[in-house]
């Protein structure tokens, strides 16, 4: 009689097959187009309409993910992958996730599995020593970390935190019925608005606040609407600095923007999502000047540490705040140790409850590389963009946009804005790499965003070449 | 020279002995105390307080996860875990996952890699088919389905979407200023009333709907307070209903609120975290009955479905409401695709932005079990439950609280609450089986969730003994 169920020595096999799956796929991963190349519909028509009534042997599931998936898949873990912005991951990752879903423990508290919580304190405490965060972000001091999905998710939980501080925890209660006013850049990511948006705060209330020709945030324009502001009776309760934008990865300058907010009396959160990775090496730490000034903080590993998507983390000088923002005890989760009040119960610092074993793949990760490891990394990836820049500036027909300030290059082609475009799609559609597009001073810019865990200096040399020699024909053409 | 990198040929050798390793955690698993028996603090004194500046062997990560982590897991896994609700997970969706990781897609937009939207619209449409959901909940109509993390962001994703209808798509722009009102029962999960208050509409402004004898939500109540809240200038918004409370899986009458909430012009949720699964049988479908009264609707493949944590499904009825109050559109991510029309952009259908491809282990777990394989697993746990429920009855000491719907079984000792609570840490503390209380009523209740993959009715029966055994030590002693 059958229970349906794969056996533990069929998932020996069947495991087996998929980790060399994997490995296959790493070892071919440049043979496949970048980009993937499907229409729209494509991959949804060759999929059954129906469930199916009866399972099917694993092999066939595997075979329809070769066939019938893996053309619709855009390949971010190629080397040639240099769009947005990386979403790196690498083998120690993946298999502290694979350990995760094995034990399948659920850790929205404490108590329902004590390592997934203490685990996490720990390795997030490492991670603030390891970036040289400031005393105030640690476990062992008034904040802490914690890991949560993306940091849309984090600006959000700041967001919400803010706005609670603000009203001396009223909010929460009322609802929003103060004249709360937010600050950004006119560079910060749109998920400061969409969660200024969601936490019933309003886009109106979200000022823009012009940036300098580096595209950072203007600290003396922000003072001034701040003050306007407040004449006009608003009553301004949150700032979102970057360090590292989307666009052009400009920095913020978090040190003046945090002295107006401690003046001002307002919330600061910086948004390091992609670029905090690099205060791994002291040379760039300079980046985040001021960060002690910081109420919250967030970077993605996800992005640029070699950690499989979702992994972002989110610390705060003061946990009490976060805490009674989002704590909520119902009776069924009652237990001795929250009453104790010597544990952290992680649900009550973010917007979800359930919660898997998120630190096990930070944690492989860490102990795998090292910080040396990482370093190297990083360090390499900076480099390479230092050497594109090079070549963009020894070329006659290409210009840059910026300095890098890290790993994204941003440069055009000088013929213009439709030029740029039509170049991209074409470099694009070879299959051979992938790369996109931004808008800076209302003109089309190209972007290298170079952090995949395998890009070398010779893949983007070839794709460098493959850029140059494709504008070339479209220029004769 | 070292890059500090596993190489494939090395990801091939760790990774099967991580398969290795989770294939003998599920062979040995019934030897560890189903509830973790650490103090606070005991796991992370454990873990070295500086972090490795030097990568280490692989061997003493798995050494430590062995050592320092494994006694600190609560067993979710285990046959004998009845806490809470189940959270569990299986073969096909450990893989179907690691897949998800190898590949580390990061699917925002359609573009970033098709397969990962499309999957998942196919799959979700197939599950309404299995499911027998309304039309409008699929693609092919004016609904369809997303893959959310948890039940909670459903839930707050529907308060948002739901407060932009009622205020005509303006709240996201001015914030919140009209007097909306919400409404669930008593019994309705903490999530609610955590979206509320996230959403910036204000706890105040949530009414607690009254209960029947079976915790349902009496919908004569509901009705009274909404026109007496008309009555009083307020605007009666967004109603949820739900499937399987936590505390005793009462189910709220959903065609009778609905009504109601077409009367009113209410934005009707429906939550069916774990009952949702049983929907799968149709014998159980009854408990539905009106569904095709909402707006949305959300449950859990990650408790009662057999696939690991996150995976929840958010179903709508009218996507373009969802989308408009979701989407955002940053110049770097513009592209042809989406500019189309003729693609599902599912950052525009939730909080996040990033994600990943969390389509793949639901889509390994309807293929594997097909709809056959699940039935069979849902039927048996509610036969089990069904069979404790019996032996409850059949007892002198205890009795039943309430006729259990589902797998979910409440019961209580007649010797009182303290009694109860004094019998639960005693029973869980053996580590042989481990099941948590709520309250109902003011009344300590014992809970018996009976759904985890390899719960059989032997263990139930053997927990019921050893139940039994202790509550009569502690009579006589
Ligand atoms: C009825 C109900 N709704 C919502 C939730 C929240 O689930 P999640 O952890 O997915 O947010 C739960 C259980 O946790 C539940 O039982
Ligand atoms: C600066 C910045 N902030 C936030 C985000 C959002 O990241 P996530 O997908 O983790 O929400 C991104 C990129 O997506 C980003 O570049």
């Amino acid at each position: 009689m059958t229970n349906y169920h794969l056996t533990p020595s069929q998932f020996r096999e069947e495991g087996k097959k998929i980790i060399d799956w994997i490995a296959d796929y790493y070892e071919k991963i440049e043979s496949y187009p970048v980009l993937s190349q499907v229409k729209p519909g494509e991959i949804k028509a060759g999929l059954p309409e129906n469930p199916p009534q009866k399972g099917e042997p694993f092999e066939h599931i595997i075979r329809d993910l070769d066939e019938k998936i893996m053309p619709g898949i855009t390949h971010w873990q190629s080397p040639n992958f240099y769009a947005y912005f990386p979403s790196n991951t690498s083998f120690p990752s993946i298999l502290g996730d694979l350990v995760s879903s094995g034990l399948g423990v659920q850790g929205m508290i404490w108590a329902t599995s004590p390592a997934a919580t203490e685990l996490e304190t720990r390795v997030l405490d490492w991670l603030a020593e390891m970036m040289d965060m400031p005393e105030k972000f640690r476990s062992t001091s008034t904040g802490g970390g914690v890991i949560q999905d993306t940091a849309s998710t984090s600006a959000l939980t700041a967001v919400i935190a803010a706005r609670e501080r603000a009203t001396k925890f009223r909010s929460n209660k009322t609802g929003v019925r103060e004249m709360l006013v937010a600050y950004v850049s006119s560079q910060t990511h749109s998920s400061l608005e969409k969660a200024i948006k969601m936490a019933g705060i309003g886009s109106e209330n979200l000022r823009l606040v012009e940036v300098d020709e580096q595209f950072s945030m203007r600290p003396d324009l922000l003072h001034e609407l701040i003050r306007e502001d407040k004449k006009k009776g608003f009553h301004p309760f949150f700032v979102c600095a970057t360090i590292g934008t989307t666009s052009s990865n400009a920095i913020d300058p978090v040190r003046k923007i945090g002295e107006i907010c401690k003046e001002e009396n307002c919330w600061l959160h910086v948004d390091a999502a992609m670029s905090g990775t690099a205060m791994l090496c002291p040379e760039f730490r300079y980046l985040k000047d001021g960060v002690e000034l910081a109420d919250s903080y967030s970077f993605n590993p996800h992005k640029w540490m070699f950690v499989n998507f979702d992994c972002n983390v989110f610390w705060v000088a003061n946990r009490e705040e976060l805490i009674s923002t989002f704590s909520i005890l119902p009776e069924y989760l009652r237990n001795k140790a929250t009453e104790s009040g010597e544990v952290f119960d992680y649900r009550d610092w973010h917007v979800q409850l359930g919660r898997r074993f998120r630190s096990l793949k930070l944690w492989f990760v860490i102990r795998h590389y090292g910080v040396e490891g990482l370093q190297f990394h990083i360090r390499k990836h900076v480099e390479i963009a230092q050497n594109f820049t090079r070549w963009v500036k020894d070329s006659n027909e290409f210009e840059m946009v910026v300095e890098p300030a890290l790993n994204l290059v941003c440069f055009r082609h000088k013929a213009g804005d439709d030029f740029n475009m039509a170049l991209m799609n074409a470099v694009n559609e070879t299959g051979k790499a992938f790369f996109t597009h931004t808008k800076l001073n209302g003109q089309v810019v190209l972007r290298m965003s170079i952090g995949q865990t395998y890009t070398e200096e010779e893949h983007v040399k070839q794709t460098w070449n493959l850029i140059q020699k494709t504008a070339g024909r479209m220029t004769q053409g």
